[in-house]
């Protein structure tokens, strides 16, 4: 029986999950409950409620260090600068919750804690190289190199949402242009196929509905809907522009496709995607194309990953100056 | 006084630089000669010569490790797939050198290994997280991550100049569109200021030449010319593009400019640059944008990261299976 690491939380928009990890990233324990709305104090409460309910499960759990995936951009110091579907803006929460819990805290972008996950015990176990693109309401991704997660110089690494594969292009909710969240996230796959409808007369099942969002028009692929195929294969090609480009900058074994979208995008997506990687990755016939697969973790990857970096990263409280242990 | 730690080796299509390297970074000894046409053999024979010749200056060159720079695709184990600007393919460079000089020897791009030097003893001296593009008759990059150089699965990480800017975009000598090379090389500008200047009737002193490449171009924005100086904001825009998508994929605490045509074109081209890079980073208002700065090693980076990488990375020709030291 694998011993347990590490304690990882993933804060998401929506669901905020609690699990225990062992050393082979495993998950021995896992809670859910709901992201707690509007401020950072009711957030705190709950990592700490969570936490205090998870350790009260194991006998060693007491002492585990915690990591914290978090939907936003994250300082090195554990400090959320801005996590707008968390309703968070500078937030020092690993200062508070060190002080808290007494024991080692680590926080880290969401979408790069699920990367790490995979890396280390999903769908990229065994290679050290591995880039993770996570397709949602939006787009995030994580960049694992030479086994270890790369967070950058203000944390802000992994944005691979952000890469830039339309100059001038769709408005992201980022404030940018061209980046391929707004080609791929949920959240642009419904707004490109309400304006393809409406600037057109195509026939497709999605036409009058109330709401039409990326599981609407994925659905309707399934259905069998040739209008919303041939869009998903569209936003296959843009995926596949800034997985291209990311290739071509780091040389990854191996690139995921993960987050709640990914698995209904991917049949009528990935085909492009693919062909699209090979027509702009440099090195034909010199090189073998890097696999692109789906994540296989799901919903556990943000927490395993979070629990893996806190393992390896969290400073120990006293040493990070909060008291003695 | 510092001692010497590799000796370093930069092969590009034109010369062939050879370097002694101290721990510090600094040169000891460097020698310089033409690139041999043609063959491997004559390279390899050449290379050999300058190791004899630079290790002939002081007492303790003749057992340091060799790190060579060239100008292509080269694997981890010092293949080198594909050199087209030296007329090379699929030379193993590493183990005929290894047999030959009977000292570990480490071969890697000759971008990666100037944006290495850079990191170690250059502009980004201090900096662990440095990305540099060296501007040339091509574009290419290096990517430092945590003080190492990222050489990626395949050994093929760092071709910044294959980031695509614009897809379906100008032809890439590598083949494919819209790399950034096909907007920002030497060569590139050459051509896109041929292509305007046919296009219109604008003036330039650049209509009549024989020759219109990136220094004709950028000699002429020098002495005032508006059509080049317009050229060469454009080309800015574009890096620009492609800077941008690694600052949000890697968060690198500076990004380099190098090579050859760099000095020649920043003064017309990096405002455009900085201001496309802050259009297009996620997180205005929560991050500091990456300072964008020249390298400052000229010839030697490349010689100097070969160096380095050598003394950190070249397996011991006997460890190789080579035979006795």
């Amino acid at each position: 029986l694998s011993s347990a690491i590490a304690i990882g939380i993933d804060i998401g928009g929506t669901r905020l999950r609690t699990a225990t990890v062992a050393t082979d990233g495993t998950i021995l324990d896992r809670r859910r409950r709901s992201t707690p709305a509007a401020d950072g104090s009711s957030l705190i409460a709950a990592i700490e409620e969570e936490v205090a309910a998870i350790s009260g499960s194991l006998p060693d759990a007491r002492s585990l260090p915690v990591g914290i995936g978090i939907a936003g951009l994250v300082s090195p110091d554990g400090l959320v600068r801005y996590g707008p579907n968390i309703g968070i803006r500078d937030l020092p929460v690993a200062e508070e919750l060190r002080a808290r819990l007494e024991r080692p805290v680590a926080v880290l972008n969401d979408a790069s804690a699920a990367a790490l996950g995979e890396q280390r015990a999903g769908a990229g176990q065994g290679r050290s190289d591995v880039l993770m693109f996570t397709l949602g309401t939006g787009v995030g991704g994580g960049v694992v190199v030479g086994g270890q997660l790369v967070v950058g110089a203000g944390g802000f690494a992994g944005e691979l949402g952000h890469v830039i594969v339309e100059r001038g292009g769709r408005r992201c909710p980022c404030g940018n242009r061209g980046c391929v969240e707004a080609y791929a996230s949920g959240r642009s796959i419904g707004e490109q196929a309400i304006e393809r409808l409406e600037a057109g007369s195509r026939a497709s099942r999605l036409r009058g509905l109330d709401e039409v969002d990326g599981a609407a028009v994925s659905q309707a692929a399934a259905d069998g809907d040739v209008f919303a195929q041939e869009l998903l294969r569209d936003v296959g090609g843009w995926l596949g522009i800034a997985i291209a480009s990311c290739v071509n900058a780091l040389d990854p074994e191996m690139v995921l496709l993960g987050g709640g979208a990914a698995s209904a995008v991917a049949p009528f997506a990935l085909p492009t995607t693919r062909t699209t990687v090979d027509e702009h990755v440099i090195g034909h016939g010199f090189r073998d194309m890097p696999p692109i697969e789906l994540a296989v973790l799901g919903d556990d990857a943000g927490t395993v990953g979070a629990a893996v970096y806190a393992a390896e990263h969290a400073p120990d409280h006293a040493a990070a100056g909060e008291g003695p242990a």
